[in-house]
């Protein structure tokens, strides 16, 4: 496999090669600061989805700024941050299949996990894993909120498998996975509130009909940086997931604040690092940065050192910038930041992250839980 | 890095980890045949791309059948290619950057490496380093047919960069890059010969203009999958350079024939395994294959194994698919092939092939240019 990295430690940013994956760390840390600070003292655990970044070196930081753990999609990625130090990880979503959940029963043996269900069958199986690996597992009920993916029914449905869970041999029920995707890239801060505003009445509806029925639900997590004030301010959800806030996006950077203005609680820390490898006329510069080193599925990349330039078409291998209303740089050879439309399709391409400080690279950390799909 | 295999040789499909890229052997050796087949005795060479599969295992079996070497995009991809036993290598793009032309010239000692230009900038640079390498490079001149991405402007443009060739120490001009991407999905017949139509004649006038000026072009390259016939059939062009027939993608079964039919020219032969890991609700189907299990920019994977359903949005993570009007299958735990829009960045997420004969894993081949960005 191409695990070359495209840096050394030392080198400057010109001579980092591209396309490759450059972390700001001065911004980075700050994103990493600033989302601890703001949680501290709401009476909310932290534990940031790990999907976003696939780096245990990530994930080791956001514990030791607080965070209780963190959270993955894939049984692969579980593996990753356990075998990187992770003591602590939460499963966000179903696993299904026999092979995929002796796996996850395995790192139980050595580290906390936990995982999700919204079906019967997902319990009775569990249950199964969980006996012949000798462990007890904590589950979270995934509720829908209303982006209709994965989740049963808030109330009466979730009541029904949590004392499913009380009632198997080798689960126990853990709270309420509550997590409302569809509401993080709502542009404007009043359109997020609400959204959230129904999200946390569903999950306090099912919490109190649980503990009407002698459940008790110690937790309800949830929340992405597109919202995270709102869980955290609403006395119902116990645990953040946010995942995308340490790097942020060019789709992220297009929500709204409170007062109207750009959102700017977080920075673009995360660049894709490309060079202009042709000239062929004079409105168009093409770099080297196509849908093999970009995801493309939250638009496409903005140019940060050139704001003037417009990234206008992706093929495979090259990015199409125009560059009518530009600029100084984007000649031949020049390399430039592009910011990713969205972060985490974007990490999933790369093998490494080249961590820079000012013009000099200070770490190259491995992306272990890249392909990490199944 | 996660490099586990999804499978072993000697399983059946069912029990092969999800999401995983399979490949269907029987009908992958009849695209491979019926392509050489096809361009036997039309006096052109084939060289496939090797960005589709990023596999030398795949290229060799493509050499054996008659083509006379490859394509890739990338010097990490050459890389891969040479290291895994191809001897003939064509560089269909350009290549900026001092460390890249000193591992491109390196791969030049021991295998044919050729390469493109469209700067005369470009062209002092390799010959820079071709002479520091101890080797002479063939160039081909890259023109641009009409996609606006990279090349020169047919004729003169295109009379100076081979010039510049033939004044280079260290460099021979070889010909002319002049593949026309963006005639390949034109949905019509008539619209692809169109186009080709047009291609045909920019590639001869600049052809003529070189041999008027006394510089003969042994090689005009090009084509792609859907439109190959055409530049075969044309007298202009010698090498064709199809890549995605070996296995087709959704957004190709999109294209018609001349008769008006569906193109069935190729079949589908690779698909991403799928495991059906929620049933939330009766018209939903979720799938475990997302954006970092699918390329999703030429439009979403086709359901195989029930064409009733449709996958109607993907997340992260998950499918969901719309089976109101299904279905047998699609029950929670089945798993399903899905064929993807776009075959070439969804290879580009997996590290290995599973190679499928009937119900029974014949092979698992690695994917060693999968991240050969640079």
């Amino acid at each position: 496999m191409t695990t070359r990295p495209p840096a050394e430690i030392g080198m400057s940013l010109d001579e980092i090669d591209t396309p490759s994956l450059v972390i700001d760390l001065d911004a980075f840390e700050r994103n990493l600061r600033r989302l601890a600070d703001r949680v501290q003292g709401k009476g909310v655990r932290l534990r940031p989805h790990a999907k976003t970044h696939k780096c245990p070196v990530i994930a080791l930081k956001q514990i030791e700024l607080g965070a209780v753990g963190v959270c993955v999609q894939k049984v692969s990625e579980a593996e990753a941050m356990v075998y990187g130090g992770v003591r602590d990880v939460l499963v966000t979503n179903e696993i299904v299949g026999r092979q995929k959940l002796r796996r996850l029963m395995a790192l139980a043996t050595t580290a906390r996990i936990g995982v999700c269900v919204d079906d019967p069958a997902q319990i009775a199986d569990l249950d199964t894993a969980a006996g012949e690996a000798g462990v007890t597992m904590p589950v979270h009920v995934e509720i829908n909120m209303g982006g209709n993916r994965c989740g049963v029914e808030p109330g009466a449905p979730a009541l029904d498998l949590a004392r499913r869970l009380g009632d198997s041999r080798h689960l126990s029920f853990a709270g309420l996975q509550a997590y409302h995707g569809s509401a993080q890239h709502l542009r404007t801060w009043a359109e997020r509130q609400q959204a959230i505003s129904g999200a946390v009445d569903k999950a306090a509806m099912t919490r109190d009909l649980l503990a009407q029925n002698g459940i008790a639900c110690d937790s309800i997590t949830g929340a992405g940086t597109g919202t995270f004030e709102f869980e955290a301010g609403s006395g119902v959800y116990t645990e953040l997931q946010c995942g995308s806030y340490i790097f942020m996006d060019a789709d992220y950077g297009r929500n709204f604040d409170q007062d109207g203005s750009p959102t700017h609680v977080f920075e673009p820390s995360l660049f894709v690092w490309a060079t202009v490898m042709s000239r062929p006329r004079a409105e168009h510069a093409i770099v080297d940065a196509g849908l093999k080193a970009l995801g493309m599925d939250s638009g496409p990349p903005t140019v940060w050192d050139e704001p003037a330039a417009t990234y206008e078409r992706a093929s495979d291998e090259h990015g199409r910038l125009g560059i009518a209303a530009a600029t100084n740089r984007l000649n031949l050879g020049d390399k430039i930041r592009l910011v990713p439309g969205h972060c985490d399709p974007t990490v999933n391409l790369y093998d490494w992250y080249v961590a820079v400080r000012g013009d000099r690279v200070e770490a190259v950390w491995p992306i272990t839980a890249r392909g990490a799909v199944y």
